[in-house]
């Protein structure tokens, strides 16, 4: 099978779902490269749009994200990967979630989820997560 | 709060679940407008790349996506929608889920559900889904 990377300037979104409880856990984006190297080591690896390059997840905070499996949309252009969190949590303020927001009727963004870790004991300055 | 619509060209990815199931369905685009169709309606509305336009899911086929909450990233490029299928599935291929396949380790694609509709008898040619 042939991804369509083409679609959005060669990357592709890639859900992160926890294996075990369903829950979404972060959105990133994937090239060629990240998705190769995400198979061939098994631990989710995106492209960094800021940082231009690869970007093992996890690769600082051990927080890393073990492949169960992953699955590829009717048109190739989306993948839905199923993992094992290797950490309390993938966001870089400290929760399970990078969705731990929901936008309430008037707009507003509310926090509905508890933290999981203290991002600040975790991430060092500028580094990755 | 503020969309960051600018990363990606207009478009941020929204990644569709079962709110019920917890079942992933599909990833979409949304623009600022479909997010705004999207909230003022409480139909699942995409912006098609391929069309060009706004897209309410199921606007041919029946099969909307009612909206149960809408969730927002750490930092607000992408979201999550957790929806209440109206309809046996959102893939035009007869799937409940767009993501029926699972990538093998020779890298081929091997289809780990059931059809759940006759995707001829729902989708006439060339509509939209």
């Amino acid at each position: 099978m042939k991804l369509a990377f083409d679609k959005l300037g060669g990357i592709l979104p890639a859900v992160i779902q926890d294996a075990r409880s369903g829950e979404i856990l972060m959105i990133g984006f994937m090239n060629a490269e990240a998705f190769a190297a995400t198979r061939a080591t098994g631990d989710v690896t995106f492209f960094s749009r800021s940082r231009n390059k690869l970007w093992r997840k996890g690769e600082s905070s051990g927080h890393t994200l073990r492949v169960r499996e992953i699955r590829v949309d009717c048109d190739d252009d989306a993948l839905l990967v199923r993992v094992d969190p290797k950490g309390p949590g993938v966001c870089h303020e400290g929760y399970r979630s990078c969705f731990f927001r929901r936008i309430e009727p008037d707009g507003s963004a509310a926090i509905v989820a508890e933290r999981a870790f203290d991002p600040n004991a975790v991430y060092g300055k500028g580094s990755a997560q």
